[in-house]
């Protein structure tokens, strides 16, 4: 279900340019690949011979941007961004890039994840006097770096050395006017990829912003790692990376339902880790049925695998909507008709009288999962047996997924058996935590799976 | 491929209302349903009490519509119209329900379809003084109605005199201050259904937007019928109809492409419809190939008969951006990058190394056919063989679809050979058109597929 | 008072160009010029070699033009509208020029004025089959030319032939592919002026709007008249014309109130028949004071009259805030603030401890002439004396002004000396009927005063 | 000429609550009769309970406000501002108040008037580590305040402890959850007043908006004097304040030009003294003429004193069109016309055959003059006498107001005869700049004339 059971979080893109691409543009192309990643707010800012200028505002990529507010965006460097909230409140004003003057000239800055002791370094720059526009940690970033400016040589060397106080989950893109500068954080919670178009580089969320751009992916950005982009090249500053890849905590949930099915997130095929949950889900959940549908779309790629797991045909559903908007009116308090209904249609044709195998990614509330399930039982479907492509959710994240509280999660009150009832399904079956490594290939546990058991690899 | 191939042909909806939802907001909801076949402009009107009031305006139903736009849209009978400009200008006055005034009062109309006679209708109107402000074909019924009105007892009569001189395809909706009407042509291009909630009529294009406000079916409007439902229920005027199905004549292509899978058509399912399409096309044009891909959304269906009925696995080979608006951006003249690219993004994942075989429901100019095949061999795909679950397209449609002129449908310039070419295909195949029959369960030829066969059922 | 006393009635502007000047921007700069005469809705209409396109929409001038609207009306002929709705709704549909086809092609329309006799002709166009997309008189104008137009061989006939059968005051501007035409009523009630800019004809509804352009002024449109503007130059048809200027009936409350104080109307300065009603009340309703001073903007005129007339000081009596758009939020409902009171607030500096001559056109309901009366006195003024610059009003209008019903006229209800007490004011004076003709020099009566007389020129 | 000759600098509104008006309509109504001091963009802060809240924009008071964003600011105490930038781009995020977080919790500034050193304090708050989101001086003057903070007990100690580092002329509103504080700078440029309504204390730029509440005036605000309102009420902090009122420097030019004539500045009349300044200009420049004629709005007064002074009648000249937006578009290269022209019409009915006195309020370039001139000649004027109500402009301003340059100033390159020549008038005349005290009374020269002699109060 990609509606809106997670909020997603946030995507970056930044071009040094040295192409026939213009960087605004290319920026743009980017966003719209990551705008699976924000859907509330985007923003470009370009250097246009050590000139900062950008154009942000609510809205999708689509929207925000035209060909007028895109040809005022010279530039020879540029850096973009697309913003769900995680923190800071739904504000224009704290959609990103954030341009900022501090002694040393103009900053834009573009960032995703979540500050973990946000509120310690607030507190501390307050105390001197520091004062702060908007609630979003980008703001916060900025202020510890130009802070450290003030002691250091180079705008690289006061993000590298401001680092190890930010505690947390985060990409940063900083524009000065003549640099392009990324750092991902020491645990690599995020995705963070280095591409290639020509002589330009790019720096993006996701490999798929690479391929928007026809761009040649070059490798990840390590854990740690400040990369340093200017008229010298690619630079990279490796004080701040652990020694070996074991600290490394990427985002399982990245494979299970954040990013875009055709991204390679450190060195794996999302498309490939999601089939392989089907497959999984099939030798661990197996029952005797007709079809298998997903629930669209973030299930498709685990059905799939699961079909082929299964040996059962893989079927359509649902039909889903595509031209549902953000806003939704309710027909009347009678009818109680809720919002998912005008988004899903359970398909009769396929379903009546079949026992259906139904796979999502997770169940969060279960509400939602309990309204599929009616209408498919609605459409004629004789048994429904829901199959999720990830363990149970006990744990919030705090490393800028809005999972939510420990309260909210239902799999915190309810054994399997019962939610299974509760949703009304005939069977249900998640993911065995164990099995998260074979999604990922992992020898050691080099990914976070804090959502799933607690074990949080920062306090 | 759902994207812009062809321009779909507008959808009606209508209610009679006497039960807990408000005719606007169920209004509402079946619009939303119905988005598929008109995303242009959009609107509603009701009559409350006997006095008619509307809104409309272009853009989609969640643009167009908002709670306060839908509150003041009070009233017992309403109905509303998506449309996709087949003839008029795509300007806001062309928007329906037109609202009119005549001789007996206010009438709102709304149609789907297309006359053919329209100019010389026009024409004689014009002579005797007639004044037209749209170029709107509902503008024209209506004027006809209107002169007919004076010589008859009613709105409805006036409608049944009227429909021997409209000659084409189109469903009607009229709504007088206290009567909901509706007729469809005697030759049923377009479909057009009844359906009940609790004491309420209900009319649309399809039996999705039933559905989408849990209305039951009742029965199929048949060719020539005119049906009035008011206070004392629902009639039937059957002057107009033929005397059995045989002249019926069903787009064909409602089943192939326009109509939403969940729809039922004149007794047929439209998925059901399309799965035997894939099904057919595995037995026509069988390969040896990995993996079976569809062009999202409109070749899904196909795609799964295909696979079912080739044993060869069903497979995703394109992520769709489901976040593209209607403006996209070029980014610049040398890159060159076309639309489509943004739309859509081969996943690697799935079709490098391997033979796809690739379905989608027709092919028009090619040139989109050629986009998706360079897609796929650049992500990896050795073999691209290509399957159209519709037979090659020759004709243009004078009811109501936007199929080009013969010149610009290229399979009346390249053998099918030649067309595979320049797709750059490895093999290609088209259905059968002797296998459409199949499709609809027909006995008789009571359907049209005159874009395949030119065999035009009215000049 | 310029606010909202009466609602002003719709202006028009033409030309057929011929200079370099392009027609559409033109009619820009005219109907900024008229805008006084209506805010509601505008547009612009052009024949670009014969071929009518238009851009109209609810708001100023000023808001509903841009550049890139102007750039889109490119053509040789233009006719504009601004508008304020005296019949028909206040919905952008019935803004104007509108745009029709008929038997001979396009036409667009605009007007001023009232139809008194619009539903009889609206019935029997009905009755013939005719149906209306609006409320509006130009609608009904161009239906009536159309029928016309079957019988005749030019749309200038067309218009001759049918203008017997409309009743009431208006001016028209009709304009083919191929010419300009412009018609006034047979009573002349509403300003019409012909002017000349190098080779080019304009056509508007007051001298100003020629002014705005630098057109020369060459003469009134006679009441009656039809003029046609094409290739061949400025032609008229005196068909409908009375056969001397007794029978004009040019409406007194445009020198009073309506028209802009410099233009020139059936050859009267409208400023110095203004002072003219000064200097006669001062004559009048002598009064011993200390300031004379007008309520802005509509009062400045006569005021300077009165001062000139009665030797007492002129002064600026209050401020007038040039910035409250046309909606205004009331603060509270305890608080009681009136809209008068953000608009204009008093100047004790000039009016403390002082008697003052305040100047007023008209008073309709009373009630605005109290709260600013009140004004005056809680600035400090010791007495307040009002002199009106035009006789009492008892009676509606029917050739398109918006004065109000009889019940609502207070001078229906209330005598002068009533009147006085009711608004708090000292004394009161209203210019006598009787010399009502001085103000326009007339030695006939060839002018309508049906307002304060109830001697309607037509029933 | 109130139209654009000079940028006006910006007005401040605040009050805190204790009666029946919500303090955020107070403010409405107080921004709207404070518009004439800012047209770019305005906005307000409320605190309830502690809770600070706003909403601004880009706009006019009437634009940006509606009764839904007015219905959100709920609170007991409110700051608002309306802002024509003087320093700091056209930018709504430079639009006030300016609301941000520092460590003593949330704080609302609004300022006008321009700070000399600004470039100073940034670049020394710069150095230890502060970042800027804007150019506006609100955030320095915050981010000044937020560093005193650190050192004092409350936001009233560290504002008067910042003061004498910030050098200028300003007014500031500072709203912290529980106080309003105001304080004018120590020359006390920039108006600033104190008003009660009931028991509700009210601070504002100018007497006319206490007025448009119906507030009392209580006194100016003194220069250098902080004002701290809470819910012990009113308290002076004169820390700042110097010994006597020598050394305050009122703008002069607020007399002249840039208030409400309604409104009392520092004892002063505004209408008083430019009727006074009309006066002096009667006897220091008597010219034989027959009318004397204001260009409105801003010389009206002045003409009126010139009338009585001479006693020569005063009349109408123009018609000023009172529907002209921000934007206007030029009619075509060749044509050339004026913006002015739209703006302004001379009345021919006034000025035709007449030797006119035509009174102003200053010449900056002298083009509009010109321009205005050669309307009047064109109208038939056979003289035309400019009379100017202040001296010649020599010197640019450095305290919020935007005089142009030196090299702008047509009285730096011409002499009164040259320029008189320039702008084709028949005799030109500056009041003398000896007699700028008479308009204040001034006894010593309490008054800021540094435009006109360059006599700088600070460096």
């Amino acid at each position: 279900m990609s509606f809106s059971k997670f909020h997603e979080e946030c995507g970056v893109f930044g071009i040094y340019g040295d192409t026939d691409i213009e960087p605004a543009r290319a920026v743009y192309l980017g966003l719209y690949a990551l705008q699976h990643r924000g859907q509330e707010s985007c923003g470009i800012a370009v250097s246009d011979m050590g000139v900062i200028d950008f154009h942000k505002d609510m809205g999708l990529v689509g929207e925000v941007f035209d060909e007028a507010s895109l040809n005022k965006l010279k530039g020879q460097i540029a850096i973009g961004h697309v913003r769900y909230s995680t923190t800071g409140n739904a504000m224009a004003e704290n959609s990103q890039p954030t341009v900022l003057r501090y002694a040393k000239g103009r900053l834009a800055i573009a960032h995703n994840g979540s500050i973990v002791n946000a509120k310690e370094i607030r507190d501390s720059l307050a105390e001197s006097g520091a004062m702060f526009q908007t609630t979003a940690d980008s703001e916060l970033i900025a202020q510890v770096i130009a802070k450290h400016r003030t002691k250091t040589d180079s705008i690289e060397d006061a993000l590298v050395s401001a680092m190890p106080s930010i505690k947390g989950a985060y990409c940063v893109l900083l524009m000065s006017p003549r640099k392009l500068i990324a750092a991902r954080d020491p645990m690599g919670f995020r995705p963070l990829v280095i591409g290639k178009l020509r002589n330009s580089y790019v720096v993006a969320s996701e490999t798929c912003a690479l391929d928007a751009i026809q761009a040649e992916f070059v490798r990840d950005v390590a854990p740690g790692e400040v990369i340093v982009i200017d008229s010298w090249g690619l630079h990279s500053i490796k004080t701040n990376c652990p020694n070996d890849d074991s600290t490394r905590r990427t985002c399982i949930f990245e494979y299970i339902y954040f990013a875009r099915p055709d991204s390679v997130i450190d060195g794996i095929n999302v498309h490939a880790s999601r089939l392989k949950a089907g497959e999984l889900l099939a030798k661990q959940h197996p029952v005797d049925a007709d079809i298998v549908i997903p629930v669209p779309d973030s299930g498709i790629d685990a059905a799939i695998g699961y079909a082929r797991g299964s040996g059962i045909p893989y079927g359509v559903g649902f039909v889903r909507n595509n031209y549902v908007g953000r806003t939704f009116i309710k027909p009347s308090q009678q009818m109680r008709r809720e919002s998912i209904d005008i988004k899903l249609t359970a398909m009769s044709q396929s379903v009546k009288g079949k026992r259906v195998i139904m796979v999502d990614d997770s169940i969060v509330r279960g509400s939602t999962s309990a309204n599929i399930i009616r209408l498919l039982k609605k459409a004629g479907a004789t048994e429904v047996h829901v199959r999720i492509s990830s363990p149970t959710l006990h744990w919030p994240c705090y490393y800028g997924t809005d999972i939510p509280t420990r309260e909210e999660l239902t799999s915190n009150h309810n054994t399997v058996e019962q939610l299974c009832e509760l949703i009304g399904a005939d069977s249900l079956g998640f993911l065995d935590k164990n099995s998260l490594g074979e999604l990922v290939n992992a020898k050691c546990k080099n990914y976070c799976d804090a959502c799933f058991t607690g074990d949080y690899p920062v306090k």
